[in-house]
């Protein structure tokens, strides 16, 4: 279809015409509809200048009006210990915008996303907020000629995408999940970390790397053990720990999952938590006030992603331009009672001043 | 507005004028439209035959293709613990329906409820699942005025309703819970109950008086004490428990929660779970396999709630009859590794054959 044929039937241009006559990638177009500040100025002046043109700014405007006020909010799994509060932070603000939102799974199965994709076409859906990679990139390309707003919220940290994400402070939360234990006064912390393949595991562990550094702490790779992010890993990698000549005083396990995984395998050695070691997680998944004791780790705010990612689209589905294509939330260290200084305090330099009392000592 | 009106424009007959012209109750006929079989063989025939009459059914069939492609799912809150599991199982089967499921928390006031029931009317959702009292009686009658299926998924046990309800056996659940503490030699068992109000409650502490009274362990008031399902109320509930002259050497919370809260009341006493004591939760929310100790409960099998309770509202959103207004799925106890015998085994009538080896003693 060329961009004549959308003149004459102006609510069928596509940004596939646009990009034509622009003699840009489909891609760039959608940068600018999308409200993105990584195009050339003179990109986007010529490209808004033919979004206008042929109405296409217009023709969402018109259309927006006969959506179905929903929006839609899309899992791989809906097994995933965040998504009942991404859940949350979503529903929040659809409702108060008068929308309802439609949550959907798609198990990683192609044929689900498929279907998805259809449903999303009839229901005529205001907008799309994926969770993390639950689209492989030939869906994305359809997802964009479908022409609705989409949003990616990323707890895992994603290589840019095409589309706005909304994601945590993975680098800073390493760092300060390790900084707490340093100012407890432990010197050998070990480290269960995420997955390889996800940038949020990296980030975190180049936190904990970096924390250490900077309190002239060398680092030893043997407190470095390889997790999956999943209670298994944590309860093996715990062991492996353990099973050094020189074990740590404390477990930084870079997800809450973990965490308890390594505090499993710890009451099986007949180790108690925060007496004899240490742990802390990542996440601040709901029920990680109800662990016993009650886990220290930092806090990714689930909701408010799920809030700042159902702003976005609503935005976006208004043709208003976005701040941001990469908004990244503050993580925050939540100090609960697995967390104290070490056994032999001696043996440590103490910084009591710095070290919080601990807070879970059996009454 | 009378039947008479309805014949002229068809598409607009009520149950209401249903009700008046065969001189029985809204409510009467609503029990004839969702399939229940509490309606005497003679009135279901005459309000049936009206239905037919005045097109009912047929504007159903009709209606139904117009229909959107939604199931409306409606919480109260969506922080509480079985949601997701609830989303999954009604998503699965709306997913294989090729349907959109609607999540929706009315957070106890009246006017998100409101607000939630305009949108639901001009979404045009094929059915409704509320999950226990989400919708107060007022706003049922409205709903019921929308003409729209609607089913109750109920873990807390509500009082009969004109609804359709799905929830699960616990007085069985209750039963299978002490009986198995009783065969590992227990004899003094604590039990926290959950609030008085909900049948539930009532449900799992008669299911636990009666495995005492068949076993000839004599009731001791004394070992009953309240709660209301959450964490800090099964924390205070077991430090009662065990500042009694004579403790428990079990405890059986009614909920997982409410164990895991025991389960922190005792660590902070240095008592050890199961070493010392023995704790039994109810609910078995996916977080308890990764509890430590791993946590003995029984189950609930939510997401299988879920997706009956969304089989069902499809069933009646195609004007099929349902088999029994109010179905229970068994509940099922999962032994984990928080129940072993008790210390003192000598004081106990040993019942070794029926007592698994504690799974968790320290390695």
């Amino acid at each position: 279809m060329t961009v004549e044929d959308a003149g004459q039937s102006r609510s069928k241009v596509t940004i596939t015409a646009i990009a034509q006559e622009a003699g840009v990638s489909v891609p760039t177009v959608s940068r600018v509809v999308n409200g993105r500040s990584d195009v050339s100025p003179e990109t986007r002046a010529r490209v808004e200048d033919l979004l206008r043109r042929h109405g296409y700014q217009r023709r969402v405007a018109a259309a927006a009006r006969e959506r179905a006020g929903l929006l839609d909010l899309v899992f791989s799994d809906l097994d995933s210990p965040w998504a009942v509060e991404i859940i949350r932070g979503v529903e929040e603000v659809a409702h108060a915008a008068g929308m309802g939102t439609v949550v959907s799974a798609t198990h990683g199965r192609t044929g689900a996303t498929r279907q998805w994709m259809e449903n999303l076409r009839d229901r005529a859906s205001d907008g799309v907020i994926l969770v993390t990679s639950a689209i492989e990139p030939p869906l994305q390309e359809e997802l964009r000629r479908l022409d609705v707003p989409v949003v990616v919220v990323d707890p895992e940290g994603s290589p840019a995408l095409e589309t706005p994400t909304v994601g945590a402070t993975n680098w800073a939360g390493g760092m300060a999940a390790t900084e707490h234990l340093l100012e407890l006064g432990h010197r050998r912390i070990g480290f269960i970390a995420g997955p390889a393949r996800l940038l949020c595991s990296r980030a975190r562990m180049d936190g904990y790397r970096t924390a250490l550094e900077a309190a002239d702490v060398p680092a030893d790779e043997a407190l470095v053990v390889r997790g999956d992010f999943y209670h298994e890993s944590g309860f093996t990698g715990c062991q492996a720990l353990m099973d050094l000549p020189e074990p740590p005083t404390a477990i930084f396990a870079s997800s809450d999952q973990m965490a308890l995984g390594a505090i499993e395998a710890l009451r099986r050695r007949g180790l108690r938590v925060p007496d004899d070691i240490s742990v802390i997680g990542f996440d601040d998944l709901p029920e990680m006030r109800w662990a016993s004791p009650p886990l220290t780790t930092v806090r990714q705010p689930l909701a408010e992603m799920g809030k700042v990612a159902a702003r976005t689209v609503l935005r976006q589905s208004r043709g208003e331009e976005l701040d941001s294509p990469r908004v990244e939330l503050a993580t925050e260290l939540v100090v609960r009672a697995s967390t104290a200084p070490p056994r032999d305090q001696a043996a440590a330099p103490a910084t009591p001043a710095a070290a919080p009392a601990p807070t879970a000592a059996p009454s």
